[in-house]
C-alpha cells in the first residue's frame, strides 16, 4: 500500500492511494480516521492494513489542493548514513569505510513534498542528496542480519540537503545537516511488501531544474538495508517510526567542477522507482526573518 | 526551584526539593498532579512556578523507595558539543575549535540517576563524560547572544558515558554515543534563576570509584552556553524540552595513560556545584540478551 501525510483546511490527514493514482483520504476530524503513520506502526500488526481499507472509503483528494507532510513527521530517530555509495564515497575525499558513517537530523529540519527547502542567509552551499529512507515497523536490539527486514515497515524518499560550509566548519557535521527547512522527506511511504526485498535494485535519480544530478541504483548501497539494522542495532535499540536515511550516491554539487549550489528558484527533484517523486523548490530564507525571541 | 522525575509503585511522578533537602511529589494518578515537566516547560509562563506550590503540597518522597528518570525522557533534541573545554580539546588530539562540533543522542540512549551505565558486549571502552546541561525553555532562532539565556529554563547534569572504539570508527562519532543506556541525565533539574547567568563558574567534578578523574569549572568551556544558544539558533530552531549537554572537561579515560575504562560494578559520579550528585553504576549488557524481534 501507498501511504501520504496531508494537511487540508479539514486538518491533518492521511491518503491512500489507489492502483488508479486516485488519492483518498480522511482527517482528524474525521470519524473513520484510522489514527497516523507513526500510531499505525506502533500499533499491533494488521493496523496498516485496517487503515488502508479505512481510507479507500475516504474522500477523493486533490493533490494540487493539500499540503503534503512528511510520512512521519517527528521521528523518534532520524538516522542518517553518510559515505554509502562508493563513488560519493570517493568524490567526498574519504576511503570507502569499512564501518557505517552515522549522523542524526533533528525533527526540525523536516519539511515535506512541495514544500521550500530554505537556503539560509549564512550560506551560499546548499546541495542536494538524493536519498533512499527505510522505515522501522518492529523493534529490535540485537538483530541479526538475516532477519533485519522483518524489522522494515516501508520505504520512502528523502532530500538530504546540507549546507556544506557548516557541514565541514567542525569535526562533526550535525549543523550543517540540520538547518531548518533542509530535510525534504516523502510525500509517499510504501509498504515494504509493494518493493524487492530492502529495497534492492531500484533506480535513484535526482534531477536539479530538469537536468539529471544523480543517477544510481540502490544496489550500489555499501551497506545494505539489512546490514545497517543488524549494525545499527548491535548499539542502539530501534523502534517503530524510526527511520534509517540510507545514504546519497555520486554526483553531489559541491564535487562537481564547477560546483553546482541550489539557488532560490531552482526546483529539485529526487525520483525513486516504485516509491514516486519528491519535489521541492528552493526559496531564500528572508534576510531578517522574524526572531521568535 | 529544583525538580526530579520519579517512578514508583503509584506511576511516573515528579517532585520538588525543599529548602530543607525533603523531597514532595505527585504522581499522574494524583488529581493535583501538574503534569511532566516537558508539559510545563511547553505551557505558558509561570507553570513551573505554580506547579511548584502543588508538589510541596504533595505526599514526602523516600529517595531510596523509587527510580529516578531523566528529568526530560524525551527531549525533542539531545544537543551535545564535543571539544568545549581547551583541555580535553588538546588530550583528544584536536585543536581547539573555532566553531562548536556538535553530535546528537537519540533518545533510547538516555537513562536516570541510580540507573546501570550499560557495559555492552562488543566493547570494554567505556568511558565517561561528566557535564553540564542547559534546558531550552522558550523557542526561538536566530537568537542573539546578548538574549540567548531568556531562553534557558535550567540546567542539569549529564554523564556522556562513551563507547571509544565505536566513536572512532567511522568519521562522525554517532554510534559510539549513542549505545543503550549510556546516557545518564538528572535527577535535579534546577531552574536558571537559582543559579549564576549561563551556569557559569560552576565547579564541575567526576569521579570514578570515588577517585577524582575530572575537575573543572564551567568558565573552562570555550563556547558559553549563551554563545551556543546563539550560534546553533542561527541555523536551528531550538524548542522547549530541547537540551544542550554543554561538553566534558579533560581527564576522560581514554586519554590517561595508562587508559582507565569502566566496568562492571564501578559507580560514577558527576557532581554540578548548585545542581547536585548524578551517580550510577556500571553493569555488564548480559552476553546474549533476550532479543526483542
Amino acid at each position: 500500500m501507498r501511504f501520504a501525510a496531508y494537511k487540508s483546511p479539514g486538518g491533518a490527514g492521511l491518503a491512500i492511494e489507489l492502483p488508479s493514482g486516485e488519492l483518498r483520504g480522511l482527517t482528524e476530524t474525521d470519524a473513520a480516521f484510522p489514527g497516523h503513520l507513526a500510531q499505525l506502526l506502533t500499533a499491533d500488526g494488521g493496523a496498516l492494513q485496517a487503515a488502508g481499507k479505512r481510507l479507500e472509503a475516504g474522500r477523493s483528494i486533490d493533490p494540487k489542493a493539500v499540503e503534503w507532510l512528511p510520512p512521519l513527521p517527528t521521528p523518534g530517530k532520524i538516522i542518517c548514513v553518510g559515505l554509502n555509495y562508493v563513488d560519493h564515497s570517493l568524490e567526498s575525499g574519504f576511503t570507502p569505510p569499512t564501518y557505517p558513517t552515522i549522523f542524526a537530523r533533528f525533527n526540525t529540519s523536516l519539511i515535506g513534498h512541495g514544500a521550500a527547502i530554505r537556503r539560509p542567509t549564512v550560506s551560499i552551499q546548499l546541495d542536494y542528496e538524493g536519498e533512499m529512507v527505510a522505515v522501522i515497523g518492529k523493534a529490535g536490539r540485537h538483530i541479526p542480519e538475516a532477519r533485519a527486514l522483518d524489522h522494515v515497515a516501508g520505504y520512502s524518499v528523502f532530500n538530504d540537503a546540507s549546507i556544506r560550509d557548516f557541514q565541514t566548519r567542525a569535526p562533526q557535521w550535525t549543523v550543517g545537516k540540520n538547518f531548518d527547512g533542509t530535510g525534504s522527506f516523502g510525500p509517499v511511504f510504501v509498504t515494504a511488501d509493494e518493493l524487492p526485498a530492502g529495497g534492492k535494485g531500484l533506480h535513484i535519480q535526482t534531477r536539479l531544474n530538469g537536468q539529471v544530478v544523480q543517477d544510481a541504483s540502490t544496489d550500489d548501497m555499501i551497506f545494505s538495508i539489512a546490514s545497517l539494522i543488524s549494525i545499527l542495532s548491535e548499539a542502539i535499540t530501534l523502534l517503530p517510526g524510526d527511520i534509517i536515511v540510507s545514504g546519497t550516491p555520486s554526483g553531489v554539487g559541491m564535487a562537481r567542477k564547477p560546483q553546482l549550489f541550489m539557488k532560490h528558484g531552482d526546483v529539485c527533484e529526487v525520483e525513486l522507482e516504485g516509491v514516486g517523486i519528491l519535489s521541492n523548490h528552493i526559496a531564500d530564507d528572508p534576510a531578517h526573518e522574524p526572531t521568535l525571541n
